[in-house]
């Protein structure tokens, strides 16, 4: 591959450019540097050279350098600002969507096992900050009752302390089981009863704890393209292998899934706001899916995770309700009404699966706490989290509106936004000449941070190539309007200069 | 090897009873009707023959049948009460320990995974009823100060509750380990910095854990024999191929460990009291496991359930300390000093380990809710835990002193009590002639929970030949003294007429 090779970097040793090959050099540097990074021959809090130093040195373009630094910082192996210099990270982010096999080799001295290495090494989750502009899925914290919470809290154990505090059932604290399959029956068309409801602690924990009981090292499950690296994680945890199936205006592409793969053993989807594209799922597409999931006694996980917000139109009726054979499993989360830290989310598993869930949460970890179950519950069933939701839709529904606002105003002509009716962020659909990880680096310079659509594509190495999206996910309700249009408008300033950077 | 088969209760179709082979037809019977209640062909509900019909359809003693029922009832694969008849349960019990082969029929049709039916079928921990002794490993709940925990608590949340909520840490609340890392320093000589030190949702979610991260299926693990099922459970659950090492009167043998599995990934261990016959493991034991470890780049899992309750003599310092070469995971609880529906460990980590941990537990389930971890810091901080633990201390080795009197006084010449000198519970000794799990069974019907030390054996099936002790583990600390000396009378008037019975 190599065709001129030539010593970089003094600690890094010689770094192979390809100067003709398909492959961009600011992404064959990005890779030489990553690498470098991650097997530790760049040590952390190290300095990189400057841009323009580097460029000279190795006679590339200054604008490479500046892009493979850029996306360094968007993915977390580097800290820099303006003007101050770019540095290794302290600490390594998570393995970024699709690129982490470097980690390998740093990790293996340590004694863990392959899937020890796996689970460290998978896609995860980017850790959002909350403070600047734009972090995903975080509430409005400011909003959140706290008085009322530490009341109801409180009273839980002034009264009937020694009842909660008990043994308690790994599937959950009952009377919470209640009132979650009350709310879900009502509010989502969900069939189902107390029983079949699994407190878990998070949503995550949920797919997880799932797909280490329906997915043996090797089967095959679906996992939407583009889709959550958090949910694609938890199936890789149980050695399943991803089968990306792409999205469409009607949501995953079933004719596609079966192509690729009609031996899955389990299909894991966001049918009522496609994370994230934000598409609902047609009826047809529904129905499809169900029949092959039957036909195949393949198990679908509907993935609901923000479903609470939805700003027009009736509620959607999830999934779950349409099925007539068993097969569909419904997960989801309280983090979103309530708050990040709280870790309660819920499962609700056909009757069969039950006793099943129970043995295996008994061998995971017994059970969820019952101090927050029991809160919880007191908040659910005195009515706060309903006169909650409503007054978070509400808010949310205006801080959405005055983000889009701010978007066509700073962006007009160059990027739309497309917001669905539900959920907690818009995504801003970028021209191609302004790639969204090299504006992300930039973004992040300003501390904005800026999800990029492209990242949560290639759910694995065989579509390395595929075509991926090119935008931003910007998370808005965390955020007051006037710091998301300040922030809007600071990210257009970066976009319109990119082309020409 | 059957030599004469007759057909038996009209649901069961033929079953075939070896009348001259070397198992007594108790056990013959016993796995006949278990393997009829696992596989559907008894209903739940349904009745069961009274054992004189039974015995004399099938021209058996009489007392075959009897004992049959009793193990089963111990088991709780059936339900009844003197007088009253014998009824298949309604909920299958958890597999017994060493015996659930016959689940996987009932669980394939549900279209779990391998690794699923192996968890559901995976021995696990009894469900001990809290009420009439003997329960194991709970706590006195009426000596828990709930209205302080309640104050504590609603603190939290009153101030700083915003600062609470935000997005946490998958490794815990930072203030919580650092003062659990300051607690085991102190008091177990534990070596650790608060960022070794792992929240986990209970000791066995720490089990776990570890077990997926550090265990491919197929690496073998030593456990100790006779040992906790749940600890093996959670080694099972990564797939390990469990090697039952003997324990002596130093502790785990680590000699025959070496002789039967020397290429052990991991070894499992309760030193400071082991489970369940209560030994302490010898110096000389400690460093020759952890030099075995070190030389071959093993882990050791060091469980110290209990070691907070100990009744004479210094603080035992854990295997841990000694520990120079960074290969014991220290694992403990606070269910037991605290109350069970708590779910909250913790696990401390070589520091290596922490960030592969973080990421595992990032795929797991994201971290364990703030709202336990902020309560018990304060509960910890503010001086209560070390008070209320000194009390529960001093209020166990009361009860502890009365149960061996009681022990003393109604089993005379009988059986013998070993107490050890820590723990929450006694080992009482039976004679050959009454075993346990047939004592077992009618203590179950006078509503004594009487879990049996046979029962803690055989780690897997290659052992179901080997020597198991005889004898019940008797939990002391939930109960008062009148209590607990009215049961011990009952239990041995079932004893004493047991071998005529």
């Amino acid at each position: 591959m190599a065709r001129s090779a030539r010593p970089v970097l003094s600690s890094l040793g010689p770094v192979a450019l390809d100067r003709d090959g398909a492959e961009p050099l600011h992404r064959q540097l990005y890779r030489a540097l990553r690498q470098a990074v991650l097997d530790g021959r760049l040590r952390p809090g190290e300095r990189l050279p400057p841009s323009r130093a580097l460029a000279t040195e190795w006679a590339l373009s200054r604008n490479t350098v500046v892009t493979t630094y850029d996306t360094l910082l968007a993915e977390g192996y580097v800290t820099g600002r303006v003007g101050a210099g770019t540095f290794v990270a302290a600490s390594l982010p998570d393995a970024a969507p699709g690129g982490a096999a470097g980690r390998d080799e740093a990790r293996r001295g340590v004694g863990l096992s392959a899937r020890g290495r796996a689970l460290a090494e998978a896609p995860s989750i980017a850790r959002d900050r909350v403070g600047r502009p734009f972090a995903l899925g975080t509430p409005d914290l400011e909003a959140f009752p706290f008085a009322l919470w530490a009341q109801l809290i409180g009273r839980c154990w002034r009264h009937g302390g020694r009842a909660l505090a008990t043994e308690p059932d790994p599937l959950g604290y009952g009377p919470l089981r209640a009132e979650i399959a009350a709310y879900l029956r009502a509010v989502r068309a969900v069939r189902c009863e107390p029983e079949q409801v699994v407190i878990v602690s998070g949503a995550q924990q949920g797919l997880a704890l799932m797909a280490q009981l329906l997915l043996d090292p090797g089967d095959a499950a679906w996992v939407e393209e583009p889709g959550w690296p958090g949910n694609r994680a938890a199936l890789l945890g149980a050695g399943a292998r991803l089968v990306p199936v792409p999205v469409d205006g009607e949501g995953i592409d079933v004719a596609a899934g079966m192509a690729r793969g009609a031996d899955a053993r389990l299909a894991l989807v966001t049918p009522s706001h496609q994370f994230p594209l934000g598409v609902t799922m047609s009826l047809a597409r529904r129905l499809r899916l169900l029949d092959w999931a039957a036909a195949r006694d393949a198990w679908i996980v509907e993935d609901d995770y923000d479903s609470e917000f939805r700003y027009a139109g009736p509620p959607l009726a999830a999934l779950q309700g349409l099925d007539g054979a068993g097969r569909v499993i419904y997960v989801g989360s309280f983090s979103k009404v309530m708050f990040p830290a709280l870790r309660l989310g819920y499962v609700v598993v056909p009757p069969d699966l039950v006793e099943p869930v129970r043995a295996a949460r008994r061998h995971f970890d017994g059970g969820t706490s019952v101090v927050p179950q029991a809160a919880l519950h007191r908040f659910l069933a005195d009515g706060h989290f309903a006169s909650h939701l409503r007054a978070m839709r509400s808010l949310y529904a205006a801080k959405r509106t005055a983000i889009l606002a701010s978007i066509e105003t700073a962006f007009a002509g160059f990027a739309t936004a497309e917001a669905g009716e539900a959920g907690m962020h818009v995504l801003l659909r970028l021209p191609p000449d302004c790639p969204d990880h090299v504006l992300a680096g930039r973004a992040a310079r300003i501390g904005l941070t800026t999800p990029c659509l492209s990242g949560y594509y290639r759910a694995d190495a065989e579509t390395a190539d595929a075509v991926t999206g090119n935008g931003f996910l910007l998370g808005f309700a965390a955020h007051d309007p006037a710091a998301l249009d300040r922030a809007v408008r600071d990210l257009a300033r970066l976009a319109v200069d990119m082309p020409n950077g």
